[in-house]
Protein backbone atom coordinates (compact mmCIF):
# COMPACT_ATOMS: atom_id res chain seq x y z
CA UNK A 1 0.00 0.00 0.00
CA UNK A 2 1.15 3.70 -0.99
CA UNK A 3 2.72 5.42 2.68
CA UNK A 4 0.65 8.19 3.42
CA UNK A 5 2.41 11.23 1.96
CA UNK A 6 2.19 14.72 3.54
CA UNK A 7 0.59 16.71 0.24
CA UNK A 8 -1.83 13.66 0.40
CA UNK A 9 -2.88 14.14 3.47
CA UNK A 10 -3.28 18.33 3.03
CA UNK A 11 -5.05 17.35 -0.14
CA UNK A 12 -7.19 14.83 1.86
CA UNK A 13 -8.08 17.86 4.14
CA UNK A 14 -8.77 20.60 2.10
CA UNK A 15 -11.58 17.81 0.67
CA UNK A 16 -13.00 16.40 3.33
CA UNK A 17 -12.71 18.71 6.39
CA UNK A 18 -12.18 22.12 4.49
CA UNK A 19 -9.23 22.58 7.16
CA UNK A 20 -5.82 22.41 5.96
CA UNK A 21 -4.48 21.52 9.20
CA UNK A 22 -7.41 19.07 10.37
CA UNK A 23 -5.46 15.94 10.52
CA UNK A 24 -2.30 17.11 11.31
CA UNK A 25 -3.76 18.39 14.51
CA UNK A 26 -5.54 15.52 15.31
CA UNK A 27 -2.46 13.18 14.33
CA UNK A 28 -0.02 14.78 16.48
CA UNK A 29 -1.72 16.73 19.13
CA UNK A 30 -4.51 16.52 22.57
CA UNK A 31 -6.84 19.56 21.40
CA UNK A 32 -5.41 21.49 24.20
CA UNK A 33 -1.99 21.41 23.12
CA UNK A 34 -2.95 22.66 19.42
CA UNK A 35 -1.78 25.84 18.78
CA UNK A 36 -5.37 26.06 16.69
CA UNK A 37 -6.83 25.68 20.08
CA UNK A 38 -5.37 28.51 21.69
CA UNK A 39 -7.09 30.67 23.94
CA UNK A 40 -7.33 34.53 22.81
CA UNK A 41 -7.41 37.40 25.26
CA UNK A 42 -10.75 37.13 25.49
CA UNK A 43 -11.19 33.48 26.67
CA UNK A 44 -8.26 34.52 29.48
CA UNK A 45 -9.82 37.79 30.80
CA UNK A 46 -13.56 35.51 31.15
CA UNK A 47 -11.07 32.49 32.36
CA UNK A 48 -9.81 35.19 35.02
CA UNK A 49 -12.96 37.01 35.65
CA UNK A 50 -14.58 33.76 36.83
CA UNK A 51 -11.71 33.18 38.60
CA UNK A 52 -11.23 35.99 41.16
CA UNK A 53 -15.50 36.82 41.40
CA UNK A 54 -16.16 33.35 42.48
CA UNK A 55 -13.08 33.52 44.77
CA UNK A 56 -14.40 36.84 46.37
CA UNK A 57 -17.87 35.72 46.39
CA UNK A 58 -17.24 32.30 47.63
CA UNK A 59 -14.85 33.65 50.85
CA UNK A 60 -17.16 36.46 50.95
CA UNK A 61 -20.28 34.91 51.91
CA UNK A 62 -18.31 32.71 54.62
CA UNK A 63 -17.28 36.03 55.92
CA UNK A 64 -20.54 37.40 55.93
CA UNK A 65 -22.03 34.38 57.63
CA UNK A 66 -19.45 34.93 60.75
CA UNK A 67 -19.88 38.52 60.61
CA UNK A 68 -23.87 37.57 61.11
CA UNK A 69 -23.42 34.69 63.53
CA UNK A 70 -20.41 36.85 65.98
CA UNK A 71 -22.58 40.16 65.73
CA UNK A 72 -25.70 39.88 65.34
CA UNK A 73 -26.56 36.35 67.14
CA UNK A 74 -23.95 36.16 69.82
CA UNK A 75 -21.53 33.68 68.33
CA UNK A 76 -20.49 30.35 68.94
CA UNK A 77 -20.73 27.51 71.99
CA UNK A 78 -21.10 24.25 72.35
CA UNK A 79 -23.35 22.24 74.71
CA UNK A 80 -23.36 25.15 77.43
CA UNK A 81 -25.25 26.81 75.59
CA UNK A 82 -27.70 25.81 73.04
CA UNK A 83 -28.58 28.91 71.63
CA UNK A 84 -25.24 29.47 70.73
CA UNK A 85 -24.96 26.07 69.66
CA UNK A 86 -27.20 26.36 66.89
CA UNK A 87 -24.97 29.09 65.30
CA UNK A 88 -21.79 26.67 64.39
CA UNK A 89 -24.78 25.32 62.24
CA UNK A 90 -25.02 28.26 59.75
CA UNK A 91 -21.34 29.09 59.64
CA UNK A 92 -20.44 24.81 59.10
CA UNK A 93 -22.49 24.32 56.48
CA UNK A 94 -21.78 27.45 54.57
CA UNK A 95 -18.45 26.22 54.69
CA UNK A 96 -18.62 22.52 53.50
CA UNK A 97 -21.54 22.99 51.07
CA UNK A 98 -20.89 26.08 49.41
CA UNK A 99 -17.06 27.63 50.21
CA UNK A 100 -15.04 24.33 50.18
CA UNK A 101 -17.76 22.27 47.56
CA UNK A 102 -17.55 25.64 45.38
CA UNK A 103 -13.39 25.66 45.39
CA UNK A 104 -13.86 21.86 44.75
CA UNK A 105 -15.95 22.46 41.37
CA UNK A 106 -14.27 25.06 40.34
CA UNK A 107 -10.67 23.72 40.66
CA UNK A 108 -11.68 20.96 38.56
CA UNK A 109 -13.18 22.10 35.59
CA UNK A 110 -10.86 25.14 35.92
CA UNK A 111 -7.61 23.85 36.75
CA UNK A 112 -5.59 24.03 33.49
CA UNK A 113 -1.47 23.93 34.34
CA UNK A 114 -1.42 21.12 36.87
CA UNK A 115 -1.53 17.15 35.97
CA UNK A 116 -5.05 15.83 36.03
CA UNK A 117 -4.95 13.44 38.66
CA UNK A 118 -3.44 15.78 41.17
CA UNK A 119 -6.76 17.68 39.92
CA UNK A 120 -8.69 14.97 41.24
CA UNK A 121 -7.05 14.87 44.26
CA UNK A 122 -7.57 17.94 44.83
CA UNK A 123 -11.12 17.55 44.41
CA UNK A 124 -11.54 15.07 46.70
CA UNK A 125 -9.48 16.66 49.20
CA UNK A 126 -11.95 19.92 49.40
CA UNK A 127 -14.81 17.82 49.28
CA UNK A 128 -13.23 15.81 52.14
CA UNK A 129 -12.92 18.55 54.12
CA UNK A 130 -16.33 19.61 53.89
CA UNK A 131 -17.55 16.36 55.58
CA UNK A 132 -16.51 16.89 58.66
CA UNK A 133 -17.66 20.67 58.76
CA UNK A 134 -21.59 18.94 57.59
CA UNK A 135 -21.19 16.57 59.94
CA UNK A 136 -20.10 19.15 63.09
CA UNK A 137 -22.88 21.30 61.33
CA UNK A 138 -25.78 18.80 61.60
CA UNK A 139 -24.78 17.59 65.13
CA UNK A 140 -24.84 21.05 66.40
CA UNK A 141 -28.03 21.95 65.19
CA UNK A 142 -29.42 18.50 66.08
CA UNK A 143 -27.62 18.71 69.74
CA UNK A 144 -29.28 22.20 70.04
CA UNK A 145 -33.15 21.23 69.04
CA UNK A 146 -32.46 18.13 71.65
CA UNK A 147 -31.52 20.60 74.56
CA UNK A 148 -34.20 23.25 73.21
CA UNK A 149 -36.71 20.60 73.17
CA UNK A 150 -37.80 21.57 69.43
CA UNK A 151 -38.58 19.09 66.94
CA UNK A 152 -36.41 17.65 64.35
CA UNK A 153 -36.98 17.13 60.78
CA UNK A 154 -40.22 18.79 60.64
CA UNK A 155 -39.81 22.24 58.22
CA UNK A 156 -38.75 22.14 54.84
CA UNK A 157 -35.11 23.47 55.43
CA UNK A 158 -34.76 19.99 57.32
CA UNK A 159 -35.63 18.08 54.57
CA UNK A 160 -34.17 20.14 51.46
CA UNK A 161 -31.20 19.69 54.13
CA UNK A 162 -31.69 16.08 54.42
CA UNK A 163 -31.70 15.13 50.67
CA UNK A 164 -28.64 17.68 50.19
CA UNK A 165 -26.37 15.32 52.37
CA UNK A 166 -27.89 11.99 51.13
CA UNK A 167 -27.03 12.95 47.44
CA UNK A 168 -23.46 14.45 48.68
CA UNK A 169 -22.40 11.41 50.47
CA UNK A 170 -23.37 9.47 47.13
CA UNK A 171 -21.77 11.74 45.08
CA UNK A 172 -18.58 11.45 47.16
CA UNK A 173 -18.75 7.66 47.44
CA UNK A 174 -19.78 7.18 43.56
CA UNK A 175 -17.06 9.32 42.64
CA UNK A 176 -13.81 7.77 44.90
CA UNK A 177 -14.65 4.60 43.93
CA UNK A 178 -15.40 5.47 39.84
CA UNK A 179 -12.51 7.86 39.62
CA UNK A 180 -9.83 6.95 41.90
CA UNK A 181 -10.23 3.68 43.16
CA UNK A 182 -10.76 2.49 39.67
CA UNK A 183 -8.19 3.92 38.33
CA UNK A 184 -6.21 0.49 39.10
CA UNK A 185 -7.60 -1.21 35.95
CA UNK A 186 -7.24 2.40 34.14
CA UNK A 187 -7.46 0.44 30.24
CA UNK A 188 -10.59 -1.83 31.57
CA UNK A 189 -12.74 0.88 33.15
CA UNK A 190 -12.64 3.08 31.06
CA UNK A 191 -15.98 2.91 29.07
CA UNK A 192 -17.76 2.71 32.80
CA UNK A 193 -15.41 5.85 33.67
CA UNK A 194 -16.52 7.75 30.96
CA UNK A 195 -19.97 7.10 30.99
CA UNK A 196 -19.95 8.23 34.69
CA UNK A 197 -18.46 11.88 34.03
CA UNK A 198 -21.66 13.33 32.82
CA UNK A 199 -23.67 11.69 35.38
CA UNK A 200 -21.44 12.33 38.26
CA UNK A 201 -20.87 16.63 37.31
CA UNK A 202 -24.65 16.91 36.15
CA UNK A 203 -26.11 15.60 39.87
CA UNK A 204 -23.13 17.13 41.32
CA UNK A 205 -23.89 20.89 40.02
CA UNK A 206 -27.84 19.56 41.26
CA UNK A 207 -26.59 18.70 44.61
CA UNK A 208 -24.97 22.39 44.77
CA UNK A 209 -27.77 24.50 43.90
CA UNK A 210 -29.60 21.77 46.45
CA UNK A 211 -27.20 23.26 48.81
CA UNK A 212 -28.08 26.52 48.20
CA UNK A 213 -31.93 26.57 48.07
CA UNK A 214 -31.44 24.86 51.11
CA UNK A 215 -29.39 27.83 52.80
CA UNK A 216 -31.71 30.51 52.09
CA UNK A 217 -34.80 28.72 53.32
CA UNK A 218 -32.57 28.27 56.35
CA UNK A 219 -31.90 31.64 56.57
CA UNK A 220 -36.11 32.75 56.09
CA UNK A 221 -36.81 30.16 58.72
CA UNK A 222 -34.26 31.88 61.03
CA UNK A 223 -35.17 35.44 60.64
CA UNK A 224 -38.78 34.64 60.51
CA UNK A 225 -38.38 33.34 64.06
CA UNK A 226 -36.14 35.34 65.43
CA UNK A 227 -38.41 38.33 64.05
CA UNK A 228 -40.42 38.36 67.41
CA UNK A 229 -37.22 38.46 69.47
CA UNK A 230 -37.46 40.50 72.53
CA UNK A 231 -34.86 43.38 73.64
CA UNK A 232 -33.33 44.34 69.94
CA UNK A 233 -33.99 47.33 68.52
CA UNK A 234 -36.00 47.62 65.22
CA UNK A 235 -32.74 49.29 63.52
CA UNK A 236 -30.89 46.56 64.70
CA UNK A 237 -33.33 43.84 63.12
CA UNK A 238 -33.05 45.72 59.89
CA UNK A 239 -29.54 45.74 59.75
CA UNK A 240 -29.44 42.04 60.65
CA UNK A 241 -32.28 41.37 57.75
CA UNK A 242 -30.02 43.25 55.53
CA UNK A 243 -27.12 41.06 56.00
CA UNK A 244 -28.75 38.00 55.63
CA UNK A 245 -30.65 39.48 52.29
CA UNK A 246 -27.06 39.72 51.18
CA UNK A 247 -25.95 36.24 52.44
CA UNK A 248 -28.89 35.00 50.07
CA UNK A 249 -28.31 37.10 47.05
CA UNK A 250 -24.29 36.22 47.78
CA UNK A 251 -25.67 32.85 47.14
CA UNK A 252 -27.50 32.56 44.51
CA UNK A 253 -25.08 35.01 42.74
CA UNK A 254 -22.12 31.67 43.62
CA UNK A 255 -24.72 29.53 42.09
CA UNK A 256 -24.99 31.32 38.69
CA UNK A 257 -21.25 31.90 38.48
CA UNK A 258 -20.69 28.13 39.30
CA UNK A 259 -23.15 27.21 36.65
CA UNK A 260 -21.91 29.21 33.74
CA UNK A 261 -18.11 28.27 34.97
CA UNK A 262 -18.51 24.56 34.41
CA UNK A 263 -20.32 24.76 31.18
CA UNK A 264 -19.25 22.41 28.39
CA UNK A 265 -17.15 24.54 25.67
CA UNK A 266 -18.56 23.67 21.83
CA UNK A 267 -15.31 22.28 21.34
CA UNK A 268 -15.08 21.61 17.67
CA UNK A 269 -15.62 17.54 16.71
CA UNK A 270 -12.22 17.05 16.04
CA UNK A 271 -11.41 17.84 19.53
CA UNK A 272 -10.17 14.19 20.66
CA UNK A 273 -9.93 15.19 24.31
CA UNK A 274 -11.44 18.13 26.56
CA UNK A 275 -9.81 20.37 28.40
CA UNK A 276 -12.06 20.69 31.21
CA UNK A 277 -13.70 16.82 30.74
CA UNK A 278 -10.70 14.66 31.34
CA UNK A 279 -11.77 11.49 32.87
CA UNK B 1 -3.95 13.02 -8.02
CA UNK B 2 -5.03 9.36 -7.03
CA UNK B 3 -8.64 9.08 -5.93
CA UNK B 4 -9.46 8.12 -2.23
CA UNK B 5 -10.52 4.36 -2.53
CA UNK B 6 -12.40 2.70 -0.31
CA UNK B 7 -9.63 0.06 1.42
CA UNK B 8 -6.86 3.29 1.46
CA UNK B 9 -9.53 4.71 3.98
CA UNK B 10 -9.91 1.64 5.82
CA UNK B 11 -6.24 1.28 5.82
CA UNK B 12 -6.06 5.07 7.18
CA UNK B 13 -8.81 4.43 9.86
CA UNK B 14 -7.17 1.25 11.55
CA UNK B 15 -3.69 2.85 11.32
CA UNK B 16 -4.66 6.42 12.92
CA UNK B 17 -7.67 6.08 14.60
CA UNK B 18 -7.83 2.29 15.49
CA UNK B 19 -12.12 2.34 14.18
CA UNK B 20 -12.26 1.21 11.25
CA UNK B 21 -15.96 2.96 10.76
CA UNK B 22 -14.42 6.49 12.10
CA UNK B 23 -13.81 7.76 8.52
CA UNK B 24 -16.52 6.44 6.62
CA UNK B 25 -19.43 7.70 9.71
CA UNK B 26 -17.35 11.06 9.64
CA UNK B 27 -17.46 11.64 5.93
CA UNK B 28 -21.39 10.48 5.10
CA UNK B 29 -23.46 10.41 8.49
CA UNK B 30 -24.13 12.67 11.37
CA UNK B 31 -23.55 11.49 14.92
CA UNK B 32 -27.51 10.67 15.61
CA UNK B 33 -27.85 8.83 12.37
CA UNK B 34 -25.13 6.47 12.61
CA UNK B 35 -26.11 3.21 13.49
CA UNK B 36 -23.17 2.85 15.20
CA UNK B 37 -24.28 5.64 17.90
CA UNK B 38 -27.82 4.09 17.64
CA UNK B 39 -29.77 3.53 21.51
CA UNK B 40 -29.53 0.59 23.17
CA UNK B 41 -32.23 -0.72 25.42
CA UNK B 42 -30.47 0.61 28.86
CA UNK B 43 -30.47 4.33 26.85
CA UNK B 44 -34.47 4.22 25.64
CA UNK B 45 -35.49 2.68 29.49
CA UNK B 46 -33.59 5.76 31.03
CA UNK B 47 -35.10 8.29 28.22
CA UNK B 48 -38.50 6.96 28.49
CA UNK B 49 -37.87 7.08 32.63
CA UNK B 50 -36.95 10.66 32.46
CA UNK B 51 -39.74 11.73 30.05
CA UNK B 52 -42.85 9.93 31.99
CA UNK B 53 -41.12 11.09 35.84
CA UNK B 54 -40.44 14.61 34.68
CA UNK B 55 -43.90 14.92 33.17
CA UNK B 56 -45.28 13.37 36.59
CA UNK B 57 -43.44 15.64 38.50
CA UNK B 58 -43.91 18.89 36.63
CA UNK B 59 -47.91 18.66 36.35
CA UNK B 60 -47.71 16.85 40.11
CA UNK B 61 -46.56 20.21 41.84
CA UNK B 62 -48.93 22.00 39.79
CA UNK B 63 -52.06 20.26 40.38
CA UNK B 64 -50.59 20.02 44.21
CA UNK B 65 -49.71 24.09 44.13
CA UNK B 66 -53.75 24.57 43.16
CA UNK B 67 -55.06 21.82 45.67
CA UNK B 68 -53.17 23.86 48.21
CA UNK B 69 -54.57 27.25 47.65
CA UNK B 70 -58.20 26.24 47.19
CA UNK B 71 -58.52 24.18 49.76
CA UNK B 72 -56.03 25.64 52.45
CA UNK B 73 -56.03 29.23 51.28
CA UNK B 74 -59.24 30.20 50.24
CA UNK B 75 -59.33 30.23 46.44
CA UNK B 76 -58.67 32.69 43.83
CA UNK B 77 -60.42 36.72 43.77
CA UNK B 78 -58.81 39.54 41.60
CA UNK B 79 -59.06 43.15 43.69
CA UNK B 80 -62.50 42.85 45.35
CA UNK B 81 -60.33 40.53 47.78
CA UNK B 82 -56.82 41.02 48.33
CA UNK B 83 -56.01 38.19 50.42
CA UNK B 84 -57.42 35.87 47.51
CA UNK B 85 -56.03 37.95 44.80
CA UNK B 86 -52.21 36.91 46.85
CA UNK B 87 -53.10 33.30 46.13
CA UNK B 88 -52.95 33.91 42.10
CA UNK B 89 -48.85 34.81 42.85
CA UNK B 90 -47.56 31.03 43.82
CA UNK B 91 -50.13 29.09 41.22
CA UNK B 92 -49.25 31.16 38.34
CA UNK B 93 -45.21 31.96 39.71
CA UNK B 94 -44.94 28.12 39.40
CA UNK B 95 -46.79 27.46 35.96
CA UNK B 96 -44.58 29.89 34.21
CA UNK B 97 -41.24 29.36 36.09
CA UNK B 98 -41.36 26.03 36.59
CA UNK B 99 -44.21 23.66 34.72
CA UNK B 100 -43.75 25.55 31.45
CA UNK B 101 -40.02 26.39 31.65
CA UNK B 102 -39.41 22.80 32.50
CA UNK B 103 -41.34 21.68 29.37
CA UNK B 104 -39.78 23.94 27.62
CA UNK B 105 -36.33 22.88 28.88
CA UNK B 106 -36.83 19.00 28.25
CA UNK B 107 -38.29 19.24 24.72
CA UNK B 108 -35.49 21.12 23.71
CA UNK B 109 -33.28 18.43 25.11
CA UNK B 110 -35.07 15.40 24.79
CA UNK B 111 -37.35 15.59 22.01
CA UNK B 112 -35.08 13.79 18.86
CA UNK B 113 -38.13 12.59 15.94
CA UNK B 114 -38.80 16.25 15.10
CA UNK B 115 -37.12 18.80 12.90
CA UNK B 116 -34.54 21.48 14.90
CA UNK B 117 -36.25 24.68 13.83
CA UNK B 118 -39.23 23.43 15.07
CA UNK B 119 -37.66 22.33 18.75
CA UNK B 120 -36.69 25.59 18.65
CA UNK B 121 -40.33 27.42 17.94
CA UNK B 122 -41.97 24.98 20.69
CA UNK B 123 -38.96 25.86 23.26
CA UNK B 124 -40.12 29.46 22.92
CA UNK B 125 -43.63 28.99 22.65
CA UNK B 126 -43.28 27.52 25.73
CA UNK B 127 -41.39 30.28 27.47
CA UNK B 128 -43.65 32.84 25.71
CA UNK B 129 -46.74 31.37 27.13
CA UNK B 130 -44.65 31.52 30.80
CA UNK B 131 -44.79 35.32 30.64
CA UNK B 132 -48.25 36.20 30.79
CA UNK B 133 -48.48 34.02 33.84
CA UNK B 134 -45.06 35.04 35.56
CA UNK B 135 -46.39 39.16 34.85
CA UNK B 136 -49.97 38.58 36.06
CA UNK B 137 -48.56 36.13 38.88
CA UNK B 138 -45.94 39.64 39.70
CA UNK B 139 -48.77 42.08 39.20
CA UNK B 140 -51.03 39.96 41.91
CA UNK B 141 -48.52 40.52 44.71
CA UNK B 142 -47.87 43.67 43.81
CA UNK B 143 -52.16 44.45 44.15
CA UNK B 144 -52.14 42.24 47.24
CA UNK B 145 -49.24 43.84 48.89
CA UNK B 146 -50.59 47.92 48.03
CA UNK B 147 -54.60 46.73 49.56
CA UNK B 148 -53.04 45.11 52.32
CA UNK B 149 -50.18 48.54 52.78
CA UNK B 150 -46.97 45.63 53.09
CA UNK B 151 -44.00 46.64 52.25
CA UNK B 152 -42.69 45.79 48.25
CA UNK B 153 -38.98 44.49 47.98
CA UNK B 154 -38.08 43.71 51.47
CA UNK B 155 -38.02 40.24 51.84
CA UNK B 156 -35.15 38.08 50.73
CA UNK B 157 -38.24 36.22 48.63
CA UNK B 158 -38.78 38.94 46.77
CA UNK B 159 -34.76 39.89 46.04
CA UNK B 160 -34.49 36.31 44.75
CA UNK B 161 -37.75 36.45 42.20
CA UNK B 162 -36.57 39.67 41.18
CA UNK B 163 -33.11 38.58 40.27
CA UNK B 164 -35.09 35.40 38.55
CA UNK B 165 -37.78 37.31 36.29
CA UNK B 166 -34.69 39.83 35.25
CA UNK B 167 -32.25 36.43 34.40
CA UNK B 168 -35.40 34.78 32.61
CA UNK B 169 -36.37 38.07 30.62
CA UNK B 170 -32.98 38.60 29.43
CA UNK B 171 -32.06 35.11 28.36
CA UNK B 172 -35.84 35.48 26.62
CA UNK B 173 -34.48 38.22 24.45
CA UNK B 174 -31.00 36.98 23.73
CA UNK B 175 -32.11 33.53 22.95
CA UNK B 176 -34.91 34.61 20.73
CA UNK B 177 -32.21 37.02 18.62
CA UNK B 178 -29.34 35.09 18.69
CA UNK B 179 -31.42 31.08 18.18
CA UNK B 180 -34.24 32.41 15.46
CA UNK B 181 -33.70 36.25 14.33
CA UNK B 182 -29.72 35.70 13.66
CA UNK B 183 -30.90 32.26 11.03
CA UNK B 184 -31.81 34.95 8.42
CA UNK B 185 -28.06 34.96 7.70
CA UNK B 186 -27.49 31.21 8.96
CA UNK B 187 -23.70 30.50 7.67
CA UNK B 188 -22.49 34.14 8.71
CA UNK B 189 -23.99 34.28 12.11
CA UNK B 190 -22.69 30.09 12.92
CA UNK B 191 -19.92 31.18 14.91
CA UNK B 192 -21.84 33.61 16.82
CA UNK B 193 -24.68 30.95 17.40
CA UNK B 194 -22.40 28.42 17.74
CA UNK B 195 -20.62 30.01 21.00
CA UNK B 196 -23.93 31.29 22.55
CA UNK B 197 -25.26 27.53 23.17
CA UNK B 198 -23.10 26.77 26.27
CA UNK B 199 -23.79 30.15 27.93
CA UNK B 200 -27.65 30.39 26.92
CA UNK B 201 -27.81 26.44 28.39
CA UNK B 202 -25.95 27.21 31.30
CA UNK B 203 -27.82 30.55 32.22
CA UNK B 204 -31.03 28.49 31.42
CA UNK B 205 -30.61 25.92 33.81
CA UNK B 206 -28.78 28.56 36.33
CA UNK B 207 -32.64 30.31 36.23
CA UNK B 208 -34.23 27.13 36.45
CA UNK B 209 -32.97 26.60 39.69
CA UNK B 210 -33.13 30.11 40.36
CA UNK B 211 -36.87 29.57 40.22
CA UNK B 212 -37.26 26.93 42.30
CA UNK B 213 -35.11 28.36 45.17
CA UNK B 214 -37.35 31.38 45.31
CA UNK B 215 -40.24 29.18 45.12
CA UNK B 216 -39.21 27.27 48.29
CA UNK B 217 -38.23 30.36 50.41
CA UNK B 218 -42.01 31.55 49.49
CA UNK B 219 -43.56 28.69 50.63
CA UNK B 220 -41.55 28.80 53.72
CA UNK B 221 -42.10 32.49 54.47
CA UNK B 222 -46.22 32.34 53.41
CA UNK B 223 -46.13 29.24 56.01
CA UNK B 224 -44.47 31.22 58.71
CA UNK B 225 -46.76 34.16 58.14
CA UNK B 226 -50.01 31.82 58.36
CA UNK B 227 -48.65 30.18 61.71
CA UNK B 228 -50.14 32.12 64.21
CA UNK B 229 -53.29 32.77 62.23
CA UNK B 230 -56.38 32.32 64.43
CA UNK B 231 -59.63 30.30 63.57
CA UNK B 232 -57.73 27.17 61.49
CA UNK B 233 -57.30 24.57 64.07
CA UNK B 234 -53.49 22.95 64.35
CA UNK B 235 -54.60 19.27 62.68
CA UNK B 236 -55.41 21.65 59.89
CA UNK B 237 -52.42 23.67 60.07
CA UNK B 238 -50.28 20.28 60.09
CA UNK B 239 -51.80 19.32 57.10
CA UNK B 240 -51.35 22.46 55.03
CA UNK B 241 -47.29 22.12 56.38
CA UNK B 242 -47.34 18.37 54.82
CA UNK B 243 -48.29 19.72 51.49
CA UNK B 244 -46.11 23.03 51.50
CA UNK B 245 -43.40 20.71 52.22
CA UNK B 246 -44.13 18.06 49.73
CA UNK B 247 -44.83 21.04 46.89
CA UNK B 248 -41.38 21.97 48.21
CA UNK B 249 -39.21 18.88 48.13
CA UNK B 250 -41.02 18.28 44.74
CA UNK B 251 -39.60 21.23 43.45
CA UNK B 252 -36.44 20.25 44.28
CA UNK B 253 -36.69 16.86 42.84
CA UNK B 254 -37.88 18.21 39.61
CA UNK B 255 -34.50 20.05 40.01
CA UNK B 256 -32.38 17.05 40.45
CA UNK B 257 -33.95 15.28 37.12
CA UNK B 258 -34.17 17.95 34.76
CA UNK B 259 -30.28 19.00 35.28
CA UNK B 260 -29.65 15.24 34.85
CA UNK B 261 -31.55 15.19 31.60
CA UNK B 262 -29.71 18.19 30.18
CA UNK B 263 -26.07 16.73 31.03
CA UNK B 264 -24.16 16.92 27.66
CA UNK B 265 -23.41 13.40 26.99
CA UNK B 266 -19.47 12.17 26.35
CA UNK B 267 -20.41 11.57 22.56
CA UNK B 268 -17.17 10.37 21.19
CA UNK B 269 -14.71 12.86 19.29
CA UNK B 270 -16.16 11.95 16.09
CA UNK B 271 -19.37 13.21 16.73
CA UNK B 272 -20.07 16.18 13.87
CA UNK B 273 -23.56 17.39 16.02
CA UNK B 274 -24.50 16.53 19.04
CA UNK B 275 -27.84 14.95 19.26
CA UNK B 276 -29.13 17.94 21.51
CA UNK B 277 -26.80 20.26 21.51
CA UNK B 278 -27.87 21.46 17.91
CA UNK B 279 -27.44 25.16 17.28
Amino acid sequence: MKPIDGPFIDELNRLIFHRPNFMKSRIKKRYEEDPDNAWNCCSWCEYLLIVILSTILLVGVLVLTLFWVMFYRDGFAWSESPKQQFNLHPILMIAGFITLSGFSILIYRLCRCVKHIYVKLIHMFFHAVAIPCIALGFMSVFASHEALQKVNFYSLHSWLGFVTMGMFVLQFVIGFFSFLVMLCCENKTYSCRSAMVPIHASLGLANFWLAIASSVTGLIEKERETVNETGVSSENKLVEHYITSAIGVTLIFIGIIVTFAVRRSNAPASAKVYVTERI
